[in-house]
């Protein structure tokens, strides 16, 4: 199957956060059949630093039907319960250092348009899964890895190529288990990517900037029902607590240091008209250009939800349900990219760094890696957009594809060979 | 069918308001086999007065299921689109004046207990429509009418017997659809009833005090919705919004002139924790012990929520989704009710009011035909409740059932006959 | 001097709460001069046990102002720092029962009317210290008080007659202190009174009911200022708690036990507007018809406050600095002071109990003497009033002084001669 | 009188904005006697555009105080109320170019440290006006103004040469009242300045950036005052809308276009606890990189006021008591500047743009002078502070100020000769 049928394939079959199985099935298979050596399932993955895990009930709908479009039933035992991260190695024939590239899989929970003229019906391959969809790219990500994979299993190098394919990276939930399992620990250089955002096709962008730290929190809030008529004193009113923090935190102090950005996203209380509410559920991130700053956000964010909850007699929940950092990709390799992409036609544009202004937990394996001494990138890949990222009518030019493979391709032959000591 | 079994069979098929389409139909077959003249859907509501109405789709399964169970399919096709509400009348031998009772038919929406204690599991009469459960003893009511629809239809009388079976009773949203439409515009004496509450078996009361007036509201705001770290400020915050009409509206002040009330009981709102939430949905409700006061109160919410989704720039639809109003009950009636129980030896307490602290829609009814110059009661029959009202192992004593059928025919016969000029 | 001249002295020269010195000082030397046993000072008042003290350079300024009138100097160093409350003791010639009345002396903060038509204008003794007034007439309290001492002085008796002439019972700051150091510990019978409120000349009151328990509290919050352009994050906003705070104790809620009160009455804070602003003042009341309720609405106000300036990063110190509480009036004592009415020509209207539906902190005294098994009662003496208490204009009709007097002291005199085992 | 001794003679009179009235006095005689022609008052300024005047009894308070200071009568006329604006022109000998200067006036409303360390103690000129302090340089800015007027009365030169001196600099309540009445409508070149901010002494700035639109606002809410327990639905509670306004104006979003801020310096209402507060007074400012993002912005926050204000059905007045715009300094002026400053021996350090991060009503005239055609710069010139601008003990080093006198002349003669056409 080539690279366009590949991700055709994908596209037809989108998998939201944690519910990857037929996707990461498809991974471990294509990438065994290379000769790498695989690993996935809990061996890759620290169960409990996963973040915002669907309701269990939706992840066994998934395995289930992924059970049933014909997934090996070992792999998906091994990856029950959400555990679809997936990592493989391929060893060279000499000593020398470790490159990792990583590729995100997971899709949105999205209608896809079936307006006719959107390329993925007139050509047939749109969702067959209502309600999910690969409105980000996520499924080229993925093609653009196995493919790669493939190619560099013909090729003769020294040190150890590793790919790593991440679940549930929409809303940061995927990354940190992976990274707390320790597999960038070894890593010397490591290639993260992103097709689209707003470079057109042809050009390339070596490195990304303005990453934005972000976290996800969801706060339960617990209170005491009551008789809105015959006792009201005896409640404790859920949705007071709740609606003061949510005011309360989105007058938080703007920042002197750089942007910052709070939202209430969701609220979700009560029962009727004639009970005081008892249970509240919110939603809401916060965001800073700074680590840092978002750290103190976060805190001040949590203290009044505490205190909100607090005030009116209520017990207060608070879960991390998504998290991002921000990252600074190394020069060396961002030069390594661009250098390595001047020699592929397809490229003619180079762009030293493309601001992302969003968030992204790839952050976590370029801040590790570079942690422990190794360099790490975020390389952007332009492609034509049908629509932006996240929206039904979103999809990409392919040709953006086979392109790719070539520079990964070139990038791992450089930095597996001439930088191994 | 027994008063017993017909309430069983009731309890077992609960239908919440506006979608009584079994029980409707089983009334207008009963009271038609007894010789009255029966008028059902848009001939005694005006469809636009109804509160509250359920998702069109609840209606419809309700109708579905009411018609695979066999009911008759004419009268369901008048009762269409939850047009539930019955009356029927019967004509007495002379001219003489009209006399009215009214009973409501509809259930709640509760999980009935699953206790094998419960008496309706110990009796195999439980619900069998999960999620719909009669806890507030409209079972009993209904029974009680149907079998005293039938104990008239023996008797010779002069004036008119008027039976009225009202829907939507729970949220005070069925009696104004009737009331508009007249069918009390020729009522003498109106008798409304209700057992249990606190007064306990053998115990009855000539009419009640206390109703609180009532309205309950839907309002909607709609904003506009914005990627919260790309451009917050393109949003327009549907929570923001409501959070603030949510504090502001429960901070109203106390009045000085008796007991209120005001409670947001749901609020619901937003999508996914990057997105500035367009939308929002609140249920609330006010009361006051006067009508007056709750119409300053109500027009003091309504400012609130109008001016809230103004100031951020949203619109907010507001929609009344039920409402009660207060009653007094007249002492002419009240008397007849308690010399009517004396002559039956189950009742053995006697009260002229007991005071409801709560709301009921059946005020409608009684400030109407008092409006008119008739007289109203709303008494209230003593039983046993194995639990509160509304609660899922709420049940009745139903020795009370048949005690009513008796006094009924004595304030029936006394009204009727003594009472005409 | 007679009652009337000794009343318009004192109304020519009000003084507020704490700051009573040329009025108590006047009370000891007409005590002293009728032979009365005088104390004052830290000998009838726990200083700790005050609220709501005003500043020290209002009460010093009050106490330079009453030294130049002509004050004598040793009685008021027993007063310095607003010790005003005076207690005075006339023994019988035989032993008995402790027979006790209780008098206010405060002023209020009110400038009064300079309508020509306001009697104390007309008749020369309008207030002399501009911003200071009695507006509520207990300037005739402590005038009744004089000409019932001198009365008793010459009259024989059994027992002890005790006169407590309390100082800053507006807003509730004064009785605590006295009953604290047990001035009623000794006291078989006590009598409260006040004038007017709405009761007519020639009516009077045997007690008094529907008292209002109520805490004032006075809240700062503490912060940090910033510049609000250059740096916001490092303010900690005292405005942003403060105004929560204000929002969530008004949304506190009513209970079903009987009506309650909130009041934010006064924020303040602040200093431009670009400073962040680390600083806020709240005053506030609560109240209810039961002590107990108006106890667990302060424990929510308190926790409120406290929890939305934690939740600003904020401290917040509360003082109370106004209370009352609840009362029952004792039957037996009530039924005696209206039978000794009745032998008063001047009285032609008897009330066994008026409702007070306000606050008085006598009856802090009144709940002492009860529990220590004594009787207490709150009598209401119908005058003329020009206009509101605590209005500007606020008159009496002077005529219902004597006659309180003569009323005293025949209820004195049944007390302290037929009461007596 | 040299520029030091005359800078210490204004820093030991320092006069808040619109109080100017000795210092303009003075501005007016020593431009007189140096042969300028000299306007001032209404003849300078629309009175009703000037922002944030102060209360006319501390204005009048002023106006006495430099009259019995020797203050010029006549002249002290045409300021009567706070019109306490000057400009003067001096004709050269032949046509030419106009140049204008502007500097400003006003003090702050700051208590000057008593430290004896604080140079202006040590030299004996601090303050001599308590509560007003020269904090910010501008007794600096008007002595170099004054020093420069007579510098420039002994040459020769083609064209005009127009001073300004304005009043209420500080919170951007002066220019716009100038520009207003057309003061700079014929200048081509206009050169503002400021002393120190944090430029070292001996560097200097050609221009300033990044200056931030701002308004301020005062708000003033209008309820109903009522009894707090007798009558609280009466009421219309000032502080209950002033409390939402507030915490919503800080909720409101922040925006993707750059900074902005908001913030609630002041807020004060209410009078007694037990009474329902009726007023509220607000003073507020949002500020913006941007001047139409500080519309949009202030137009949300007006928003929010008045809605605040209507859902308690409060009434708001909102009054405009500052507001500075940005610029963007012209390149041409701005080189001008620097090369004038490389031919004083002084200057070592050379800026193209310093970054300001605050608000200045300059900005007014820049944009006006732009508009019609002509260059406008505003330059800084560093000097060594004490402390930090706004603080008791700020102070500058004079040597910057006949060094800067020199610069003036330079650059006066430059654009008053050469670029002449």
């Amino acid at each position: 199957m080539d690279i366009i049928e590949l991700r055709r394939d994908l596209h037809a079959h989108p998998e939201v956060g944690f519910t990857e199985f037929r996707t990461a099935n498809r991974v471990v298979l294509e990438l065994r059949s290379n000769g790498y050596s695989v690993s996935y399932g809990a061996d890759v993955m620290v169960p409990e630093w996963r973040r915002g895990l669907p309701p269990s009930t939706q992840i066994d709908l998934a395995y289930e039907r992924a059970k049933n479009d014909g997934a090996d039933e070992t792999i998906l035992q091994g990856m029950r319960g959400g555990l679809t991260g997936v990592v493989a190695t391929l060893k060279g024939s000499a000593p020398g250092p470790t490159v990792a590239f990583r590729f995100d899989m997971d899709a949105l929970p999205i209608v896809e348009s079936t307006d006719s003229e959107h390329v993925p019906n007139a050509n047939g391959f749109a969702s067959l899964y209502r309600g999910e969809m690969h409105a980000c790219g996520h499924d080229g990500h993925t093609a653009i890895g196995l493919a790669f994979a493939k190619a560099m299993s013909a090729r003769k190098f020294a040190g150890t190529l590793k790919l790593i394919f991440q679940p549930a990276e929409e809303g940061g939930r995927g990354a940190k288990s992976m990274v707390d399992k320790g597999v960038v620990d070894d890593v010397d250089f490591l290639i993260c990517c992103h097709l689209g955002l707003d470079l057109p096709l042809h050009s390339i962008s070596g490195g990304a900037c303005d990453f934005l730290a972000s976290t996800k929190l969801m706060a339960q809030f617990h209170g005491v029902s009551a008789h809105a008529a015959a006792a009201p004193e005896k409640g404790r009113n859920a949705l007071l607590g709740a609606a003061t923090a949510l005011l309360n935190i989105h007058a938080l102090p703007r920042f002197s240091s750089g942007a910052t950005r709070v939202n209430v996203g969701v609220l979700e209380g009560g029962t009727a008209p004639n009970i005081i509410p008892d249970t509240a559920k919110m939603v809401l991130e916060c965001r800073a250009e700074s680590y840092e700053v978002n750290q103190d956000l976060e805190q001040r964010v949590r203290t009044i939800l505490l205190h909100s909850a607090a005030k009116h007699g209520l017990t207060c929940d608070i879960e991390t349900i998504g998290e991002a950092a921000t990252a600074v990709c190394d020069h060396e390799l961002k030069s390594l990219v661009l250098d390595a992409a001047k020699f592929i036609e397809f490229f003619t544009e180079f762009k030293d760094e493309h601001p992302l202004g969003a968030s992204e937990d790839a952050t976590f394996f370029i801040r590790r890696v570079q942690e422990l001494g190794g360099k790490a990138t975020y390389s952007i890949l332009g492609t034509t957009i049908a629509a932006p990222h996240h929206n039904p009518k979103f999809d990409i030019d392919e040709q953006i594809l086979p392109a790719t493979v070539q520079l990964f391709e070139r990038i791992a032959m450089i930095t597996l060979q001439t930088r191994a000591e």
